[in-house]
């Protein structure tokens, strides 16, 4: 049900030869505005520009030729849709990618360039399922769920092994949550390794199920989904809010404003190109700063795939 | 007169404690676009944003105290302004920064930002000399010109010294030339290093005074500075020329779009915000293949600073 560390562990073996071990950078000018020391692990230079290769990569490579012989499939528009195709190419294998008729046309050319097989459906929720549930009964592909997987978690714990790594003296984790298959592997990982360490997620103010899920004891979902982190709009599910809810120090929300100013901070003094979503975590090491002031602190920068012609006001 | 190996090593001494040495990353994407081995040079994450602190900071660093009591002073809007400002905060001494009234905002903010101190002056380059001129006569700063200075130079090639490095492979470097303060500093190192390594520059068609420079055999200016590659406007000294005919293996010229779209595959391929000028080496491994294919390439990244207001169309 949940991964244990030798999962972790054992993903981190099946990734050495496909992820990249991504680099930690510093900020002197964001350490002194945090009162923090920051170590930003750069997920945005991971294959296919986000974390979600771990998991993905995991879930394939954990798996025999023989079971995999129909390929993957999923439903997604985002980093896990891209990357499980980029996963599944390296592997020879064929990807189905259910997405909504009306996803951005980026998000369907991206998968296309990683060698995705797309199926359009209805915008709906069970439309997707229904979709993706009939490509797997008639293919006999597997179905590689966003977050709600046990190898997708343990290949997102990775990050932590790492970072515990590159940075002994760390106390302190923060990362977006959405699904929570990341912020669920990190808890794996510290509470495993080093259970002093406190591990915080962060999510937007728009899109607060796990902030809602943690308050009340119980799985709360959103309803809204215009946060501009276009990467966190999706809510727990049972398995990742029994690992957070257990392991979590907590869940800071953040305002809109606040995602996007911590976005600029990150391009203008890093020089790194991140996502609204990975900015988020650094908005809440700002917005809550009895939280992390003095601490050593990893931030997950969890990808980098920001749609630029948006941004620059081209389409 | 032109720096020597020894005088590199001295900066890179100098330089040791006060740059950073900064990482080179590469992108399986853009070496299969480039049908070469590129390895970018990331000096947009240099203290400062640029390598310019390199040359900077070496040229604070290599005098004693007493003949800086003054600080220093030059004249520039671009990133030698900043990075000067920082090495002479760094260094506890003034840096007085002359700037034309009609600079834009952002760039005397930033200078101001690194602590430098700004003197206006009318819009011309007479009116910009006579106003150091005027500064370096009254208080007795030094003059630290952006590239037509020994110790400068020295200190920018101090790049090539860690890229040939870390790249023990290297058969090919390119970098932008402007000043050439850059292309000379790497044209002492691998000359004197690696003789076989070619040393290209890269400019753009619409600055393209080094290129006439070389063809004609003495030196050329710019007239035209519509060029979105900002900090590629100024034109060769004596001293630069000579260096780099003697050295470089030629200069490739490249159009405007062919800059942004060179600049474009950096953001999004490599997740690395550069500035334009930065993309205009890429630019010209792209828009001259017979030059590069099948060659290990090293690509100066030169700096990051990027008016992200102008990108994003909000001033």
């Amino acid at each position: 049900m949940f991964p244990s560390l030798s999962e972790l562990r054992a993903a981190a073996n099946r990734l050495a030869r496909l992820a990249h071990h991504t680099p930690v950078q510093t900020s002197g000018c964001l350490n002194v505005l945090a009162g923090a020391s920051l170590h930003f692990k750069c997920e945005n230079f991971q294959r296919g520009g986000a974390y979600k290769f771990r998991g993905a990569a995991n879930a394939i490579a954990a798996l025999p030729d023989a079971q995999l012989a129909a390929g993957v499939v999923t439903h997604s528009s985002g980093n896990h849709a891209t990357c499980l195709s980029l996963a599944a190419k390296l592997r020879g294998i064929p990807a189905h990618i259910v997405v909504p008729r009306n996803a951005p046309l980026i998000k369907r050319r991206a998968v296309e360039a990683y060698g995705g097989r797309l199926t359009l459906c209805e915008p709906t929720l069970a439309a997707r399922q229904a979709e993706a549930d009939r490509i797997q009964r008639e293919t006999s592909a597997i179905f590689v769920h966003p977050y709600d997987d046990e190898l997708v978690i343990a290949g997102q714990g990775t990050v932590a092994l790492e970072l515990l790594e590159q940075v002994p003296g760390l106390d302190t984790l923060v990362a977006p949550v959405s699904g929570g298959g990341l912020l669920s592997g990190l808890c794996v990982a510290a509470s495993s390794l080093k259970p002093t360490v406190e591990v915080w997620g962060a999510e937007p103010a728009l899109a607060d199920d796990a902030f809602r899920s943690l308050r009340d004891g119980e799985l709360r979902v959103n309803t809204d989904t215009t946060t501009i982190a276009d990467g966190l709009r999706a809510s727990l599910s049972e398995r990742t809010f029994r690992i957070i809810r257990q392991h979590a120090r907590g869940i800071v929300t953040v305002t809109e404003d606040q995602i996007v100013t911590a976005m600029r901070l990150i391009w203008e003094r890093m020089k790194l190109v991140v996502e609204p979503s990975a900015a988020v975590p650094l908005a809440a090491v700002l917005a809550a700063p009895e939280k992390f002031h003095g601490r050593t602190v990893g931030v997950v920068l969890t990808g980098g795939n920001v749609d630029l012609d948006k941004l620059t006001g081209q389409a």
